[in-house]
């Protein structure tokens, strides 16, 4: 049987169904779905995203069966509707749209009313009996079609402002001015005849062809352009962000329109099942009276609320649509409550009432932000909708960031004045700079800047910078508007429909009233009350445990998950915040942060530049008391925990560079050490080194100079023997960085041990503690089954081993990364999302050998890896005991490792 | 059965065999092996080198059985030899030796004459009729015995210049000063009777303990220190240097004294049965009347001829053991034979001749000049006394680099003149300036100087002098001496016994005649010839094949080998070089290396320095027909073999780095670039990297700028289009560095196939090539399956894999590598010497994954290990179809692939 390229739906009836969103993208899936369940839709079919792929395999060819079955599925679609395609008296009206697997939006093109020309043009007037609507659907069809297929699908390049839509926007704007009219719905049908020949006109002049005035040659156009702007440069930007693969491409809906401006008992909306922000159990939306539904997306009028639920300060004068036609709004309550039944998620609804009949036009599992998909979650799972672990599923690990997320310090927020406020689009606090262009906080943000983004809306040309920025400000558009989607699904801060403001993008400022807030000038926002101020107030940390729904789902995934979690730090601050995060334990405690304070440096200098061991051992002894009492800090604040001490890395001559460059600090070591100031400049120049992330550090020091190795194993053993003193309990694990030799570690093993026999000895206490190693190296993880024997613990250093594993040093890797990551040469930043395909190996590899020598062995990871989703869940699966992050990554380390154990269930819980 | 610590010989008998050197170490094995053969030996015993490793594993306590078995073969010795240790009338004396599975000349302890004291003396008179010899003897033990025992073994570190040693001999010299005598030889039995008297008690004031009187403690004294001289500072070193395990442990070999020292009947000497130093088939050794076997070894009298072939211009008026005594000679020799046809081997042979009759002392394998191993191999092999097999695994890989060694040039040789004259020890020629002290060879070699260490004679405290030095001159000594036999060892120039040298330490000078020779100054030696002078010469080239045994046995090699040998070059010079030594093609060719010179660096920089890509094509289209002319270059010296070019691999920084010292550099290039030198200074700076080993570099390059890979492309393909016109056959092989990921790969394998299509159609001629990648990034190698899908050949270059996957900048490494090495953390500089166990995992992995994707793929590797013998022989095992070396490794890596293929025969041979 031959491949089938089309799946036709309507009428209650649908070839294709929500499971296929592979090959139907996510739109057709659900409007086939949505067709099944009963649920009012205009009939229409789906090209597969399989013959997108053919097309770009054919360079731009489309399949030759292809024809056939648009025409037979056009026929079924004739059928149902009761109108026919290009008919003189009743013609059908179609829409053609993109519809990715994953929601790209605005990342694509549409064309609406395609099936508009001079011989259906009669009809339809006769039919609708509204000349005025007719033509003013042509002009749309002849602008977005001008623009879409004929200069973009066929690849004219346009400077700055000479793109055909530009014009046609121009002409439109010159004929409201001559008539001294400013609203679009003020020009009449006849003048917009005469625009629609104006537009005809241009296009010819400015592209060198004719809009084309047959229906068939419109739908084809429209199709191919779908197809074409798959590879547009918006939709790769964004697939760029959001790790979507080049190969997936797009289906076509080719759907009959249905207008919602069809006059005044006309309307369209889009609605969510439950708040998007908040994830309040609540349906929640926009509609616009007498509009298309991209007047409501594209947030050029700011629309009306659908329901009291939805009413807020600016807008609970507006009639909502539960008010204005409560038998449609009840109507469409009830496709809500099916849809949220059958999908068992938040559902994203598009709708358009065509002179009082309701047609459901989308269903997509609804974007939301981090505060809503916890929310809703744990809510579904409470009321039986849904099991707690499909809960957990539904929220994406990097979600819960937003409740990590600093917040304005409501105490200056009460003093502060505020300047504008607006919808709540994306929750938390933001300080920034302010900027107007999104290539400007992009630019902005490169130079290390924190910017807000200031616009009156935004649209897919602004995805970068809204990236870039902190967060998002727009003066139009509502809850539902491009910002706040976007925003949302990042978790940023963003405040929509700020109507106050008045932006003038060529001054480079804002006012708001009389004031005026010029490009650079600070401003905080709180997204979760949508609130705005000029300046930057102080930001005060997160406390993600007072929201009872985070508290709840964390709950069940600590129930759930099989590692655990540490943190990386060093400072007993810190460590608190990391404990009240959730960290189980420290995973890394590096000790070299601890030199580098005025009175330490000065003794780790002169440990450095010692001539011989006798010298060294002095200075270095000097450094005894500082270390022990740091380490009795971090032990009391973690303590019944695990701590993970990691012994000196850093190679020598990042503690003396700096003395090259400030003689006077080199003058006055050269008099302590009473040596010539030109015998330090030598030692230090002698300790330059041409790649020192491959040089003299880590181990390496101390097996040059073991008495560095003995200060730290005497410091942390006798700060352990204190607390346990004082019956405070104790579990320190000693860490030998850098090793790639059994033998390394053994000479490093056999100080700590006999160290540890000493202090014993002295205090007539024994103090638990283990030792073992980082695998940092490649070679650690060949021979992981040696090292082994002489290690209790593994700790994955995957910062170091993609640094050398790759041969990536992460100081340079800034001179090719990007052009890696736009060619599409590396999937992502390997220092950011560990390689699993590579890196990984060595990792699992040292696993497996490390246990095949010792059974028992601890295996955890403290790269920075440790605190990203996907690495968590790698290593759930090749069987760590835990992970260790930044305090900050703490709970999203958890979650993902709860949702690791949910995909792949171990054998045995490692939990320790 | 408990364990048996010591095994019996003498008398036709032994418990012993040659095969159990690892037990009783090479010399107990081989005196037991004589034994059983019926040659003459003093009957003695061996204790095991296991005692030695339970002395150290019990820190110095001896086991228990021990004292048992040495009491009874104590008994069998005195049977045997009719005499009684510690006898009043009959005395047995003996020697306490070392004995390691390895030679190792000199390095450890040996005390003759154990068994005198006060009791045996009067004995030992009446039976030898000979007081003198007694006395002297017994001066002689307590000399040794306070020394090695009392003072060395009992771990007493004395200051330079306060040994007890050195104290005795003062007392020796202020007596004979006395006496009005120069030679030992001239003291009396009385003077000796003094003396006696006179060492004891400056060893009981020196050292606070009596000699002991007793023969038993000296005995047990003696063997405890030969165990305790295996980690002296000297023995240690030693093994460092031949890469002796430090577990192997040293036997302790107990044998019956007999004197070459009992007057003018006796004699002493040390004999090779063929000539060691050019491999001639004629017997080879040295005697000494009246003398003791360490008088020849040691270098301190110059020793008579053994027979006609050891007569040279210097001793042939000297009678030889054949002229004085031709039945011992004739009895000698026919132990020769014996031991050559039952050992199949040259050997080192020591005797005694006591009173007339012969003792064999010890045989062991000889040590030989590399010119002497292949003869020694070629003629047993061909006169059937072994196979050819046999043959090729004598000759270590390492000693043909003595074929290759340049010599000094006749024609200059013949004008210049010769400073002096001495014995040829070790072939070859050398030039370099003079060094006196070991100390001082060392340092000069440190600061990167050629040195020649002149000495009167060199003992084993000079061991690393002479490791550092160019050749080695000695005053005094034969060809036996420990320099001779040190040089030998290491195919090192050498010269003994010259004895017109007037050295003068102190002074730091040498005068010959009336010529004086201060340090530093330039002096040339012919090893070869014996010929020595003042001045630098010339050196020529080698010519190996001009040598029959070398052609003989690398054809015997060249026909069993499974691996093909290529070199490393990139100028069509060395290419021809490399070809004469038998390379069969090259294995890489380095392409930066031709963008050095002047009229190209310019072009570069202006490549480097370019704005944008039309500017960057542009500067580097201008460097195409200076590589396309290095690539016919090449292309025709290898005609008809294949050549490996890589790809530009540097970072970019290298070829611009030096602008910022060159100010006026800098303004010409900003100049003809047209832009102001800050520009450059700027970007030039901008391409400074922390880690450049890990930076922008390697296939990096070739993506971020496709057009120099473009170029690189097109010079190789154009270049072997015009020589295949001319009907050269060309192979080339393009190879892509520094691949981590397939997507890299396949990127620049896209350009490549992209130029050779254009290049074809413009010439239209189709060239064959191959493209293919360096494996020496870790993931690579675990990846390889996947790169192998698009890499036609791997080649391994392990310089870049060590270091990554050690995590070792070869740059830096000297901080800490001289420590790993002393501190034995590992065993070998892994630069010089493959690391197997680890990286080489990541060699055998890559090879096995790349051919589960590719089964014919071809892998070779280009890294320096690829002339190293045991790395060679791990690319044989891992199934590598060949090793690229430089063009003076070539032979080394032949031959090392012969041993290869006769150690470990492969089942398909992969030669190509």
């Amino acid at each position: 049987m031959a491949k089938k390229n089309v799946y036709f739906f309507g009428g209650g009836k649908a070839e294709g169904k929500a499971s296929m969103p592979n090959l139907l993208g996510g739109k057709g899936a659900n409007l086939a779905e949505m067709a099944s369940l009963g649920i009012p839709v205009p009939a229409g079919f789906t090209i597969t995203t399989e013959v997108c792929t053919e097309y770009y395999a054919n360079k731009g060819k489309l399949p030759k069966a292809l024809e056939a079955e648009v025409k037979q599925a056009l026929a079924r679609v004739e059928k149902t509707m009761g109108k026919k395609f290009g008919d003189v008296k009743n013609p059908l009206l179609v829409s053609v749209r993109s519809g990715a697997r994953k929601s790209m939006p605005g990342m694509m093109e549409t064309v609406l009313n395609v099936g508009l020309c001079s011989k259906t043009i009669p009809g339809l007037i006769e039919k609708t009996n509204n000349p005025r609507f007719v033509f003013d659907s042509y002009r749309r069809l002849i602008m977005m079609y001008a623009d879409v297929v004929m200069e973009k699908a066929a690849g004219i390049e346009v400077a700055e402002g000479q793109g055909v839509r530009l014009k046609l926007e121009h002409a439109m704007e010159a004929m409201k001015h001559a008539k001294g009219v400013t609203q679009d719905t003020e020009l009449d049908a006849h003048d917009l005849k005469i625009l629609c020949d104006a537009f005809k006109k241009i296009v010819r002049d400015t592209l060198g062809k004719t809009f084309p005035d047959d229906p068939m040659e419109q739908l084809w156009g429209g199709i191919k352009a779908v197809f074409q702007s798959w590879n547009g440069k918006r939709a790769i930007a964004y697939r760029r962000i959001e790790g979507i693969p080049d190969e997936w491409g797009t289906a076509v809906n080719v759907q009959s329109m249905v207008f919602g401006n069809l006059g005044d008992t006309s309307a369209t909306g889009v609605a969510f099942t439950r708040n998007p922000a908040t994830g309040e159990n609540a349906f929640y939306g926009e509609w616009l009276v007498n509009a298309q539904g991209e007047d409501v997306v594209a947030g050029i009028r700011t629309p009306s609320p659908l329901n009291k639920a939805t009413k807020t300060e600016d807008n609970k004068h507006i009639k909502s649509l539960e008010e204005a036609w409560p038998k449609t709004y009840k109507a469409l309550v009830n496709v809500r409550n099916t849809l949220e039944k059958h999908y068992k998620d938040m559902q994203d609804i598009e709708f358009t009432i065509e002179d009082g009949l309701l047609y459901m036009l989308q269903t997509r599992t609804g974007k939301r932000t981090g505060f809503a998909a916890v929310r809703v979650a744990v809510e579904m799972a409470e009321s039986k909708l849904i099991d707690k672990n499909t809960a957990i599923m539904r929220v994406r690990p990097e979600q819960l960031d937003e409740f990590l997320h600093p917040m304005l310090d409501p105490a200056a927020e009460k003093k502060a004045h505020v300047l504008a406020k607006g919808l709540p689009a994306g929750p938390g606090g933001a300080v920034g700079q302010v900027v107007f262009t999104a290539d400007d906080a992009q630019a902005w943000k490169e130079k290390g800047k924190k910017v807000i983004l200031v616009r009156n809306e935004t649209s897919p040309e602004d995805v970068h910078g809204m990236h870039a920025a902190e967060a998002i400000l727009t003066a139009k558009g509502g809850m539902t508007s491009h910002a706040a989607l976007v925003a949302r699904g990042w978790g940023k801060c963003c405040i929509v429909g700020c109507g106050a403001l008045n932006i003038d993008v060529a001054k480079k400022q804002v006012s708001v009233g009389g004031q005026v807030i010029k490009e650079g000038e600070w401003m905080s926002m709180n997204g979760s009350a949508g609130k705005v101020y000029v300046s930057a107030l102080p930001v005060l940390p997160a406390n993600p445990e007072a929201n009872k729904w985070y508290k709840r789902i964390m709950q069940w995934a600590d129930a759930i998950r099989q590692i655990n979690v540490r943190t990386n730090a060093e400072r007993p601050e810190d460590a608190a915040i990391a404990v009240k995060f959730g960290a189980e334990g420290i995973g890394l405690a590096r000790t070299e942060h601890m030199f580098f304070q005025p009175e330490r440096i000065l003794y780790m200098r002169q440990m450095i530049l010692s001539q011989n061991e006798a010298e060294r051992r002095k200075a270095v002894m000097k450094l005894l008391p500082f270390q022990k009492a740091d380490f009795i800090g971090i032990f009391k604040a973690m303590a019944g925990k695990p701590v993970t001490v990691r012994l000196l890395d850093p190679p020598l001559h990042e503690f003396v560079g700096s003395l090259l460059e400030d003689p006077e600090e080199l003058n006055n070591l050269a008099k302590l050490c009473k040596v010539a100031p030109e015998d330090i400049r030598t030692r230090v120049e002698s300790l330059h080194e041409f790649n020192p992330m491959l040089g003299h550090r880590g181990c390496r020091l101390g097996i040059a100079y073991p008495e560095i190795t003995e200060m730290q194993a005497r410091a942390i053993l006798e700060a352990a023997t204190e607390l346990t003193k004082k019956k405070i309990k104790v579990l320190p694990e000693i860490m030998v960085p850098l090793v790639g030799t059994k033998k390394e570690l053994e000479h490093q093993v056999a100080i700590i041990h006999q160290v540890a026999a000493d202090v014993a000895k002295q205090s007539k206490i024994k103090v638990n503690y283990m030792v073992g190693t980082m695998i940092e190296i490649p070679r650690a993880a060949l021979v992981a089954d040696q090292i082994a024997q002489t290690a209790e613990f593994f700790s994955f250093g995957t910062n170091d081993l993609t640094q050398m594993g790759f041969g990536y040093s992460r100081d340079d890797v800034g001179g090719f990364l990007p052009i890696y990551l736009q060619k599409d040469i590396l999937p992502a930043d390997p220092f950011q999302i560990l390689d699993q395909e590579g890196i990984g190996q060595l990792v699992d590899m040292a696993v497996q050998r490390g246990r095949s020598t010792r059974a028992m062995l601890k295996c955890g990871i403290c790269g920075e890896h440790g605190g990203e989703p996907n690495s968590v869940k790698f290593c759930h699966r090749v069987g760590l005991n835990y992970v260790s992050c930044s305090p900050f990554r703490v709970p999203i380390a958890r979650f993902a490792a709860a949702q690791a154990a949910i995909e792949t269930p171990r054998k045995a819980a490692k939990k320790k």
